[in-house]
């Protein structure tokens, strides 16, 4: 049996700390998806294309992760994809209240779907893509949380605005 | 390449929730190691052996899952086994920051191996053997949280105590 | 002495949670009144005219409840109806340093009035109106976490949007 | 319909926030039973006897509270008292997670039976029993956190032992 | 060595929360910078200069203490006046996740900056300057969580507005 | 005015984690006293003389750090000293709830006397001496987490048992 696993977020951008649970995902299944979900709350520094764009650069070594984007729930396109199970990665203790309700809203649609949580590493706890964003904001160097590739357009995207 | 979980506790006894886990664990990896540790801190009511022996009934059904005690860390069984993960289910918010500190410590000792966290559904959220094992003592009726048989094995303890 | 109980909230729809305490109060209290109060900071979906009406629809067979809306501070509301205390429904572990902020708060303006906690059942953990608008709005199925009518009222809703 | 409450707690001794609980238990409930429970795992600093009387001392004003010992499963007892809640009352953020996973085998052992949490003040806040015994243990002051006759009796207690 | 302590902050208005810090901290430093820092994200009630002004009024019997306005990176301030030292103040534990972020990455960008976490007193628990203005909006009293003349211009912006 | 911080503890034994707390906390005073205190409740693996001489050791390049051991309550070995502060060290956020506990006590017994939070690094959460001793009983590698002179100590202890 193919064991498939989907990562969904909003990766804008992808970072150091979501680099780290793709290699990790990617060893614990045959096949991992990488989904760049609709991010309608936030103000987006990258298009969703762009996101895509950036994950498909860094990820490129990873043979069994392949980057989509989608626009729906979650749980449609798990199905579609035939998966096993959703892959979180977890940053902070506040976090776990909201992947319990993830959890069980999920497990009330498709039962037969895990969730798979995997925690940050004690170097990458705490970096989120809006911290990240706002230090680049106010010109602190984010150089260490993000990939090289990523440090480059983050900056492009600051000195254009 | 075989995926191999490690699934270590007390179960002193084994719950509906452990249960719960054992199964959906057994789908994630080719094989899964339920692994009884030693319990250094808390008054037993079952022996290693008899938490063996309750857990190898009740798991009877699930093909790729074996039952083994353990008396030291828990890292050396897994490399032992030569297991990609360890699997720790969760039931309660305030177990995470013991996750992330456990994740931590292991990541230490063999990075190469992963912590894999399953979320307790809601019906085994709170459910834990002590907890059980408090309630058995009073009269209270445990049949819900446990299988059959180790409810029977329970009742039979606190006769005899 | 009667004692009168004041549940508020946004409502923004009634949830089987939200009727869950509703009923539950209605045992402790000689009169429950649940309010309807403004919601300045989340885009509603219904008016608070309509948030009333469902809530009158769906608690037609409690007859020591009363619906009505507020558009001020809680405590004069509280203060107006000679009630002895407000209930509050919590669904979370985060909820609570809020409710402990709230209370001390209220304790400031009115000691005489007591905030009675009610804990949400594990079916109805998590469950909260803007996840519930968010499924609809995606299409997750919502028939479980709402009454009957509610339900058909989010669809039309929806639809029309 | 009579409202009838439970208090249940161990009371090694009573403090100035069991006392405040208390009081607004009195105003919620037309008879509040305050219950003292075996204490098998604390080193106990009262006999249960003595802590009935300390609470009955110090609750002596207030006509519909009565204190008693019972030895079993709480809910027993309150079934066979007939009342319609249990009272808790909580003094932090982490008591939260622990007050979930007794209403929920409460709820699990008799649905009808209610639990009522009411918050401490902020004056009372982290206020515990054990605290003021390990406090008073190091002869520190701890007059304010205990009604006068309990003061009195801990310290007979410290200099005796 | 003098040593420097800077404690920023949105000061949208200074709370009594807020001043028990600052008299707190000009005890612990021979120099104490209040930061008034930019506030993008909530919507404000006073401009930058009338946040310092609030701030100059109701800590001028404190000699060491100076007010000023910032509109980069903390640390960027911080290393401008050569201090030791960011103050943080906490009210409440929800609060603490975040330091840790703050810390870390404090840490990252400049590791020979240290954070001093100072607790609120629990008459100021959770006492925060949105709260205070929600309060204010709906002609709450909250004479009792500000300074006077803070007070005096709060009540003067409601009513123009 | 000289300041001066007192650290206690129970220092059973000193960690990396403790000897960057001394560290930090000797550059915010003029003097620090890291005291070690009575220890209960836990099983010590080195008695108190052992655990201050450990200190001693590995804290000899701090020329105005000094190493005491005190029986009783904190605060009267802060007062003894006319020190101005407590210094203390947090590794996690459950470790929160604790310190407003501990703060409000001192508060309530010495207002005048302050306590300063001091933050883990990353590199330290988590690592507790308790933690440390379960490794080491185990035979796991210890040598990351504690001083190499405290490390031979340990290993010492573990050999003899």
């Amino acid at each position: 049996m193919e064991r498939i696993g989907v990562y969904p977020g909003s990766f804008d951008p992808v970072t150091n700390g979501h680099l780290d649970i793709i290699k990790r995902a990617s060893k614990l299944f045959d096949k991992v998806y990488v989904v760049v979900s609709l991010n309608l709350k936030k103000d987006a520094l990258f298009t969703h294309h762009e996101r895509v764009d950036l994950l498909k650069q860094v990820t490129s070594e990873f043979e069994n992760v392949e980057i989509e984007f989608h626009s729906g729930l979650i749980i449609d396109y798990v199905k579609s994809k035939h998966a096993n199970a959703i892959v979180r990665g977890i940053r902070a203790i506040s976090d776990f209240e909201h992947e319990f309700k993830l959890f069980s809203f999920n497990n009330d649609l498709a039962s037969e779907i895990e969730t798979v949580i995997l925690l940050a590493k004690p170097t990458h706890l705490f970096l989120s893509s809006s911290d990240i964003k706002e230090l680049a904001k106010f010109s602190g160097d984010i150089s260490k949380y993000v990939p090289e590739y990523v440090y480059a357009q983050i900056n492009k995207k600051y000195k254009i605005v």
